[in-house]
């Protein structure tokens, strides 16, 4: 969705390095956000972005517009059940069919064998992927492991939204799960002591309105009571006019 | 969905004339089925249809398993709104959603240039139509007028379901958008007083349950109370076991 940053731009160098073509779209889509909602004012640059695109060696940026990619009577929907409806889906309704939408288009036009997605946006990866085995879609979704600030924030177009000490206070989401992670490499495995641990912390930041904490299963979503396999540890927080999501990966 | 006939045949014969290699799938798809609906006893026959394929040329039959096609977890569809609630889609609510679905993974598998579809199916070919030009499917689809006996009853693989006296019955379906359309060439473009005379030939069938008549838009669906442009007239019926559909295109 363009506003690139540190994160977008290692998807990019990831790309340079393994593929021939690289093809950066960049597209704020409106069908994945509520009325209610930042589409308006979503932060773009497109000057910007573009010379940051070519630093890296991208060869081509596709940017369509709202009329190209939308038709007056666009009646297509691609979406991925039940998945969908947890996390972040849970307060979004419509965001992730919006989502699978763009991207099956994408993917038609562009036609990628590989294409790049951030481990920071966690629930966007496993319904992508969901949808990419449930399609056919011949392609391969590589993820990137997330970027962060120098004090561990994760980066996202949305941090400019952020005052400075509501960015102070920001930091607890990566803390809390620095701690979670901290508490398993000491063997805990039951997922509502961690959770309340994480609570406890981000409680403390009164800035800080936690939206959920979900500690589940990484491909199927499904909340864990105990630890175990590939569990995704995630959390969303409105800190001032910024919805921001923050998620590790743990394999025990 | 197999059990081939001359309308299944002519598609392959005219990908044949276009195209270098030429892939048939074969498989019936559970998810376009109602409960309620024939798929266990759809008629099947994978050798016959295999040797016909074979004589028409084709040079790939694809013919996978439902275990293949559809994970144990699979949670991906592909909908196409409102002009699938129209027609057929009244009485199989879910029918198109599992149609769509269904051909965007074969679409995804076998990456077509060209996809073949009868006029037959004419909801199925504006809906599959729509699906590709709103998720930008690059591949062109073919659409091939209906194959009829010659008594003009319209090729199905339910007609075997049909006895004779049936079949005889059935015949007023193809008989009464034959009069529409004389109608409409000696100047009538009133849809209501077209449906009314075709209504009046088939209710003089007592074997022929009529499930609908419409006269509407061809890409659009809507109802037109005047014939204009290009004029989709439409009918289905439950003859027997058999559900029956058939239609004409006219451009006036």
């Amino acid at each position: 969705m363009g506003y690139f940053h540190e994160g977008h731009l290692e998807l990019m160098r990831r790309a340079r390095k393994e593929c021939n073509v690289v093809v950066v779209s960049l597209y704020v889509n409106p069908a994945q956000f509520a009325l209610s909602e930042d589409f308006e004012s979503y932060p773009r640059d497109f000057e910007r972005d573009k010379k940051l695109a070519q630093n890296v060696g991208v060869d081509y940026l596709f940017c369509p517009s709202n009329a190209e990619m939308y038709l007056p009577d666009h009646l297509t929907y691609v979406e991925v059940e039940k998945i969908t409806e947890k996390l972040c889906g849970a307060s979004r309704p419509h965001h992730f069919k919006g989502v699978t939408t763009i991207v099956a288009k994408l993917f038609n036009i562009v036609q990628p064998d590989k294409a790049y997605f951030g481990q920071k946006d966690a629930q966007q990866v496993v319904v992508i992927k969901k949808m990419v085995d449930d399609l056919n879609f011949d392609l391969e979704i590589v993820v990137v492991p997330t970027v962060r600030e120098e004090d561990g924030l994760a980066m996202s177009s949305r941090n400019v939204y952020l005052s400075d000490a509501e960015r102070e206070e920001a930091l607890v989401l990566s803390k809390s799960l620095e701690h979670a992670k901290g508490l398993i490499n000491s063997g805990e495995r039951i997922a509502q002591k961690i959770k309340d641990e994480m609570q406890e912390l981000i409680k403390s930041k009164p800035k800080v309105g936690l939206e959920y904490i979900s500690i589940c299963d990484n491909r199927t979503l499904e909340e864990l009571s105990h630890i175990r396999g590939e569990t995704l540890i995630a959390l969303a927080a409105k800190v001032g006019n910024a919805r921001l999501i923050d998620n590790i990966v743990i394999k025990v």
